[in-house]
């Protein structure tokens, strides 16, 4: 449960208000607050990039309408009324930047393609609740030319990108969600989604868990009629593992957040990729000659490690697991305790999903002007409350980054507040998206279509197979050819010629 | 069970005899030949450094005494004779070899400290099959320190150091083994180490299966007291895996070779360092800016690509998972088919635990001078056999290294006749040896002293925990220090502060 | 002067109109078009970093008075009122930057230590035209601290930072410059500096050799007291180069700009980061896997394809120097010419000093959604121009970046239209500013101090001794600790203790 | 013999002699041992890769026969006496060793093609000094081809392949040479190359000085027909500067040592594989995870950090220059003094060129088991002499590595007793042979075809024209793609579209 840990979060005008729950978090569902942003979105309306003048956030912008969207009366052009969006206006603007997340999909549209003619969706009925996006919207398209029915609501307040849930609208899909809802209005989307007269849903797809708790709350006799969950946050993973344990799971879960695929890419390959792009976005920093500490080892610390390493920076390491340890050892790295270096280095950077990790006593120590950010978990890695005391002076540099100043002159620079770098100050590619909507697409066709008794009602790894044909259809975007086995290897090696190609226990 | 699969062999003056059985070969344990190498030999014996002029190799030389020892009658100077072995007299140098590999065996030092105030192997009768080694003969006295009585043979008729064999018998432990044992001899020394009067063993140390398989065969009723298996090779794990399936394992069997530690360094860590190792010390080549292709992208092939990357090769990647299709790309690889680069590369190199996959034709397709070797598995996966044609020519130019010529003159390079290039041309780190007896020896310890239930008659992997401990013991050699969780954060992430530290699907 | 060559420029809101004079451009000095920009400036006033709300920026926003600072009577606290800047009242905020970009140029602070006590610029009189930064308040202020008299004009009429010309100005220096200045204000700053009832300059700092042009113009006779130029720019320095040619040049002259620290820092060391950050700011693509053409194998390209090759990029590199050729070859770059690969990149990267290495041909044939940027010199190598025609459809998307669209819908990606990427889209590290500061400061108190015949009427690198100085007031930002000669070695070495180290053809 | 045959240097059975002089080393010739090594050899005799049993060897090793060569009376099948070597008919043998090595030196295959119509050394007698191997033969038949006379000795009494010699003296060379000469021996083959009746040499080709030095003492009158020396060597080099000095030097030199080409093969390229190669070939250990301290940050230090960073030692290095001191903070290595680390390093490296790097001080301060070595020059760098007291131990382990055992038991492991480990432990790939030769051919060619006054009584580098010729010949190897300048391309720049491409202060 460490280092592999990632949790996305969003900002909003008003400052990030995330918050993930964990393992000492007993919260109850209803009284959580729910302007929660657990995933990063696309590039176009990433906050982190407002110099990007994309047309969509130029559109956005003009769009100063304060009614709420709940007080509106809108239809689309084919006279539908069935759902609720800030400005069904923007529908065309929102098109616009749907095709162009196209282009950069070509596993959803594959999907498409391939399994078009045999519609392996056809009859299902989805209520979903993820971040609405262009490549959302590129998910849900393809589940409804799969044979689905879908209706959506937003799993974050400030997420949703307005033209986009307007050309869904205006495309005939239920769509509830807008920019800037209130709590009231977040349940309330939820609630249009599944409450509804002459129709119930037989599969969901959350981002979280807060669509899967109100059902359970409010309609638990719903789950008669559900085949299947799939689940693709940590925190909603968490949740499904805890009412599993508690015997209260009453339908087959999917946990598609650990598939091989999906981890490598949201932790590994993004973060190699991310902690130089927030650094730089940031502070403008050089990293060459760089002493940096990098506190955990997981999947995340090694592409931290990786970029800085690349770069000429002198990186140590901490971790709690001896074969993490191991690893950073082989790969190059000291291992040290933070206490023994922090005197001596630049950049601190957490990634470990554990809390307190950078506490007030290292942040004494540290030497004037370090950096200190965190690329792990939620903002509990770094002690940030701790620095909220009345001798040292908060000085607001840039947008994310502030300086915290002590008595004596001393500076360190604190980014994004201790929240998560890579998600407040830099973007996720839209590869990376490709791969977690394939991923969702591929887990509800499995759980829709299984046979009787292929999943009880527990927690499921996508099986290794859909897993495979994940990463199969993203490879012509690297122009790679696989190989394929002979009949006479197949049998040598004991394997189905079309995979799976491992045993469950492979580490990749 | 693709790219991480990977077996050791060993090379006589008179060529290999290596043979791995795998899914296609339906062995019968009694008539299969015995001369087998399977594990890779510390680097004093090692054939490929015969320029090393060790000592062990230097009065190895000179015993030119053609006698089998199992017709001289020796005796220790305790005056025992239960063992059998080359010339007792030689005990005092395989003595020092012993010494000095202590050094560098820090974790088993570690181990007999620890663990020997309380002896945890108290009462254990450990009867063992494994290559005859300064590195086993400190992990047998790990093994008497903490109170077990042990017997040993050879796993392998040519691997046995005659001096180390000598230095055990003369410390007492009952040794039946030397270098060139016949077939006979070999079933013989097995036969000598179980089939004793008034002694049974209760623990199984093996190394490739025959010392299970001789039981099975000829003392099945010595099952009732033994309380578990060890196994280490592939071979051996795949042989325990058929008896479960066949429902025939009648004790709880421990496989070590899929502990996370052993892999990543009998594969990962020790092939990026020995694939430049193999082919510097056979060709002499240069790797700047040479063509190559790895066939494979599983632990062996990352580890291949990533060394021969960072000298500057250009490195192309076949692969028929698409995960690990996947992580070649990200990795900066050029997935391929093999066709497709076959006529431009300088190097072919295979990592794919597969059969035939550089064929004939392939080799015809080669251009002059290119290098061809194996890194993967046995000696299948390059077609050798196929360049046995009378239109042909085959040049020995160099120990290990062959010329295999075209009659339009072309020629190609192959090493090691197709055998594996680290164990026939390079040499096995210590320490990768100590992580694997380390491993041995903890595997011992569980399954001796785990209470009654905990396991049944099933192959298991090396708990989390003590794959962990096994890490934490060779952390000291780098100066490594691990931080430790406090009450707090242990509570916060749901751990035990001792580990084990990750869900068993984590991937490292 | 391949590959090596590399230019600043700063792009102003209605555009870069940024021009270098090179090989074939005839220019004329006195109609040469003068809102050049020809460095790049610290991060603080960067426009490719707009997301930053420096509180620089916003009080500069806030200052929207339209009066021509010519036409404004301004006086500083202490009654002078020889400047003309912006808003003298805005000195506060300039002082503040100037104050956080000192901590980070310790080798000038450590300059000032040093030298202070011996005032080596005692009595010079310096004229400079650099742009006004804080950074370059930071060198004033050191050359005051070591005696000099300065005055001071913007070789740029965008790049001044009005709050720090402001500070300067409160500050006592006659400061001539801010931003948005019309042709004929930048001479007219220029002539101020100069032109000075009572004061002639007698040394010359100049960035691109307008402010030497116009001394050449209108004040030959002044060159009799002058002791000497300092040049950093490319530009400036091939004016000088041709002046010398002509045997015109009439005082000895510095080519700071070709000095090895200097060159390796904005180059190699700056490049490799830059090319990554203009990337990523500018389109959020992922990296890993990419296939990606570098043009040329300069210090620029060198650091590009080092940068991307670790982040798991595919790189070919092109190049006409055959030296660097091979040098691409042995460190794992496949040499093509861009032909072979323009057909199947994702990436193309220009880093030539050439002009057309990109032409409309290569362009017609790349593939959807490519990226074309240049990182090399100036705008000439991608042949921008040849895709203003009518079938192609341009889209901006973002600052910096316009889809460039064919009438079969194919668009390729155009970034900073073809002017230097890591310019327009990325940063300047102040590190890199202080290397080059320094160096400047050297080589004035060098030209200064040297001894009557030590320096003729031509253009001069930098001393190798003053060269190894800078690097050394470097060292202590990373904790470098430098070994020291004893004098046994040193005489054994025939080296002075002191450095110089390394004769003249030393490539490092 | 090999694929890639490599090379040379030199150990003799009573270990190596080598000997370079240095600044504070007033040699007197006519004094100094002769048996020096100055080169690294072939492979193929390399002491250090016994196991080769190339046939070169092994049919060396028959010619037990102990007649000196200077007291046989040979013919070669021609009938020609005007050579000595050791044995006329192992002519064959030899043949085959160089027809091997055509093939893997392409270049000057090539130069003989190109250059050969026109034979651009007709009428040039050239003497030659160097070693004689397969790699020089080429280079002898290339020179021949080319229109010119030779006649050779070697410059090492020990590397002289005896098969090769045979081989030349059978072509018709006039060869003076064998393995194991005697210091006398030396001089008088030298001596039967350059006094001949009716032959006066008009083009030197030395290595090391030895033969220039002999005609400057014995026939001074010699060089007034001489058109030039070319020089490879670091000593011959040296010692041509100090006749420059003292005005001494009567006819052009050329330095070819330090052409670009030739040192980054020599140095960056052939050191980055080279210190791996020795040290596992030497010591068998693991790098993962290592620290290593490297002396020196030159093209040398450069490829050890660079090497070994790849393969995950933790690199430290030390530096007396402030400017490669920056260089390698910015390439990622902690700049330390040696003390900082001496305790706690695994491996120490010296590539600085100076001596007493390594002290007996440091040496007492390391740690057990620490691995020390010279990959810089000479045996000056380590302090071996100062191991030699009474109460160290020493041991030899294996052939080059000698534990030095100190009173409390504490060993280091000293490699090549602190001769450089590259040479006497790895070997040099023929790739790297063929640059130097090819240098060396197009040296002479330009020295002897310059017009008069081109050069003057001084030491040259390698016009930077040819310096790209030789790097461009090597292209093919990779099968690189060089671009062209377009006529317009070559103008903007100011170049010759032929080259040379850089100014001569470039450093690449």
């Amino acid at each position: 449960m460490l280092g592999s840990k990632k949790k996305y979060i969003v900002s909003g005008d008003s400052g990030i208000k995330a918050q993930i729950q964990f393992a000492d978090q007993k919260q109850e569902f209803n009284k959580r607050p729910t302007k929660i942003g657990r995933r990063s979105l696309s590039r176009s309306i990433s906050q982190s990039s407002t110099d990007s003048y994309s047309s969509a956030a130029s559109y956005t912008d003009s769009s100063d309408d304060e009614t709420s969207p709940r007080d509106k009366q809108q239809k689309n052009s084919k006279g539908s009324s069935d759902f609720c969006v800030k400005n069904i206006k923007q529908a065309e603007f929102g098109r616009r930047e749907i095709e162009i997340a196209e282009q950069e999909m070509p596993a959803l549209m594959a999907l498409r393609k391939r399994a078009q003619g045999e519609k392996p969706l056809a009859g299902a009925k989805i209520v979903g609740c993820t971040h609405i996006t262009a490549q959302t919207a590129v998910l849900m398209e393809t589940l409804s030319a799969l044979g689905a029915q879908c209706r959506w609501a937003a799993c974050n307040i400030y997420s949703t990108l307005n033209e986009v849930a307007a050309a869904l609208a205006e495309s005939g899909f239920p769509v509830f969600a807008w920019k800037g809802e209130s709590e009231d209005d977040f349940w309330w989307c939820i609630d249009r989604c599944v409450n509804v007269e002459g129709w119930q849903p037989n599969m969901i797809l959350d981002d979280g868990g807060d669509l899967t708790h109100w059902i359970y709350k409010k309609y638990p006799n719903m789950f008669k009629k559900i085949k299947g969950i799939v689940e693709e946050s940590v925190t909603g993973v968490h949740r499904l593992y805890q009412l599993s344990k508690a015997g209260k799971l009453c339908v087959p879960a999917m946990n598609v957040n650990d598939s091989v695929t999906k981890q490598k890419f949201d932790n590994l390959y993004c973060c190699r990729e991310s902690i130089l792009d927030g650094l730089k976005r940031t502070t403008d920093m050089m990293f060459g000659g760089k002493q940096v500490v990098v506190c955990g080892y997981g999947e995340v610390g090694k592409g931290c490690c990786a970029a800085l390493k690349a770069m000429g920076s002198i990186v140590y390491v901490t971790e709690i697991d001896p074969i993490c340890a191991l690893q950073a050892c082989m790969d190059g790295f000291r291992l040290v305790k933070l206490n023994e270096v922090i005197r001596q280095v630049d950049i601190v950077i957490t990634c470990t999903g554990n809390k307190n990790v950078v506490t007030r006593e290292h942040l004494d120590r540290m030497k004037n002007s370090c950096i200190v950010c965190n690329m792990g978990h939620s903002n509990t890695e770094i002690d940030v409350a701790s620095l909220r005391t009345p001798e040292l002076t908060w000085e607001r540099v840039r947008s994310q980054v502030d300086h915290v100043i002590w008595p004596d002159g001393k500076r360190i620079v604190l980014l994004a507040e201790g929240r998560l770098l890579n998600l407040s100050c830099s973007t996720v590619p839209t590869f990376v998206l490709s791969i977690t909507a394939t991923t969702q697409a591929l887990a509800l066709i499995e759980l829709y279509n299984a046979p009787e008794g292929r999943y009880k009602q527990d927690v499921y790894l996508l099986p290794k197979k859909m897993d495979e044909y994940v990463a199969s259809l993203h490879l012509p975007t690297f122009d790679a050819h696989l190989t394929e086995l002979t009949d006479e290897q197949a049998k040598y090696l004991g394997l189905n010629k079309n995979g799976p190609f491992k045993p469950n226990y492979y580490r990749y």
